[in-house]
């Protein structure tokens, strides 16, 4: 412990659109001291993930809300730097809800311990961590994939992405993965998923029609924009549309110009007997131990690969995070504190 | 059997909009004579539904479409004139999907026989038939309501609404019905529902807001438009769109002008984890045993009310339908055929 602060960054503005290094501020405060039962925890990694785009817009939400002047909330792994709680010991790997900060204070109810022995500790955050959870839980609960069915997944090398398309995989699915240029595309293919498609390609439409000759009986929403507008023709009757994420339109807050889409939509519900269902992993909790048991097992026996993309210091951070909303990471990004 | 020709009411033109008197032609044609295993029914009652709409579209449909020049189709109630199946004997009641017309022949499996001390045979098309069975697999399947949570009814005087709003109280709901015109939102307070609304009410949405303190769990759409705009804000974390009818829209064949309301929806969707799916009777057939079963029961024992409005004639059955899509109906719109 040679750091004398706290650092960390907080939100200086709600963002509007595209939220800029401007809306963030780094700040030095004291480092708290644990109280009873209470552990310090020091940040080692932070894990980016476009939902915050939502927490920071001031809605109301499912998740707590970000507030003006306040850390940047988000998951994070750490170490255990001082111990008032006999579970947990100095040097200790934990998974907590830190935030963008150097040090943290937490009870030991808000911290899982995590075995780095057993797995790299940032698949806490990734592969075996929420992104990962809400894959498998969404995938298999939501959608509930056949075997020989047609699961489309939309921004298929992001964590979230990647996992469902091997899952759906496993479970006997033909996948289709789509993805925003060709390297990422190439890694598509690379995860074995049955086709991989460009969103960018000018032609990208006639592309996924084709690539879908029984249509699409599951699609695993994480975009919106265009990409919803070129699966939606293809869904077939009884399709499960999982609603887990729409980063085309996080930046936006609307009104949308038109032409209204929704009835057209509502009229297919209707004649196709759609599922449109929004997914958050929280309310899958029971399912978790299933999942790590799973998850684990296929990590394990190379079923499921997993890719991260680490970006280092904690004030690299808004930069990071802006670029993942336009794309530009490759895989589970995460930021090393230095 | 005083007939020598069959009357029928035959498709035109593919209407444009709202359906013209001229979009029908009644014609004159032999009557069918039966085949082996068939039997001639002279039908009696035909079923005005609103579904019927988007079978004369001539767009993709789970049901087979009317085409031009064909009779219309629906379900129809009648009594056999002459069998060649030994099941079935003159003056036998029953249901059967005739169409708009006077005599029909068909093979004993594509009717199911009344008895008309058993019910009135008018409800085989009503309440024991396609209306009440659509609300009793749709609230009770993908509804789903539960002790004490909100449920909000669209059209809630037609037979499907009526219905919902019913079996949805008997399962211990809160249940609001929302209807157009002050008769109806009286009758709709008859049935038993706890709150009665007009949507014609110049504020509606503030009278909604109001009828539902703890916001909407269930919300049974029929109609689409300002009704779904309306319910659309009070919709509940969890809540379950059933999407049964979208009246309001059936004439309209789009581009519909903006804003575009759907990334608005999505993003709600997504947040608070909204089941929205579309129903349709037909897939639910298993439980079509336990529908007669439990809602003849709750009929018997006068829990379920219902009502039915006949027009007389088979010629001026395309009027009433026609009043029916800008709701001028009141109850479960019947066909008298004279």
């Amino acid at each position: 412990m040679v750091d004398s602060q706290n650092r960390r960054i907080v939100l200086a503005n709600l963002p509007t659109g595209l939220p800029k290094t401007g809306d963030f501020r780094l700040e030095e405060t004291p480092i708290p001291a644990p109280g009873a039962n209470q552990v310090l925890i020091g940040v080692r990694y932070l894990s980016l993930d476009p939902y915050m785009r939502g927490v920071m817009s001031g809605a109301e939400c499912y998740i707590r809300p970000t507030v003006l002047g306040g850390v940047i909330e988000g998951g994070t792994v750490g170490v255990v730097l001082l111990s008032n709680h006999t579970n947990f010991q100095e040097g200790d790997w934990v998974l907590s809800h830190s935030g963008w900060q150097t040090h943290d204070v937490a009870g030991a109810e808000e911290l899982r311990k995590l075995d780095p022995t057993a797995a790299p500790v940032t698949t806490a955050l990734g592969i075996l961590g929420m992104p990962g959870f809400t894959a498998y839980s969404g995938l298999l609960t939501i959608g509930e994939p056949k075997p020989g069915q047609t699961v489309a997944v939309a921004a298929a090398t992001g964590p979230v992405g990647s996992a469902v398309g091997q899952i759906a995989k496993i479970r006997g699915a033909r996948t289709i993965g789509i993805a925003g240029g060709p390297t990422k595309v190439a890694y598509v293919k690379e995860l074995g998923f049955d086709a991989a498609l460009d969103h960018m390609a000018p032609d990208f439409g006639e592309q996924l029609a084709k690539a879908c000759p029984s249509g699409i009986d599951i699609y695993f929403e994480n975009v919106g924009g265009h990409v919803w507008d070129a699966v939606f023709p293809l869904l077939n009757t009884f399709a499960r549309v999982v609603v887990c994420g729409l980063i085309a339109q996080y930046n936006d807050g609307g009104p949308f110009p038109g032409p209204d889409r929704l009835p057209l939509v509502m009229r297919e519900v209707l004649s196709k007997r759609f599922r449109i269902q929004g997914l958050a992993e929280g309310d899958f909790a029971d399912q978790r131990p299933a999942f790590f048991n799973t998850m684990g097992g296929w990590i394990r026996e190379g079923k499921i690969k997993y890719r991260e993309d680490i970006v280092d210091g904690l004030a690299n951070a808004p930069e990071a995070f802006i670029g993942m909303l336009q794309g530009r990471n490759f895989g589970k990004l995460l930021v090393r504190v230095a």
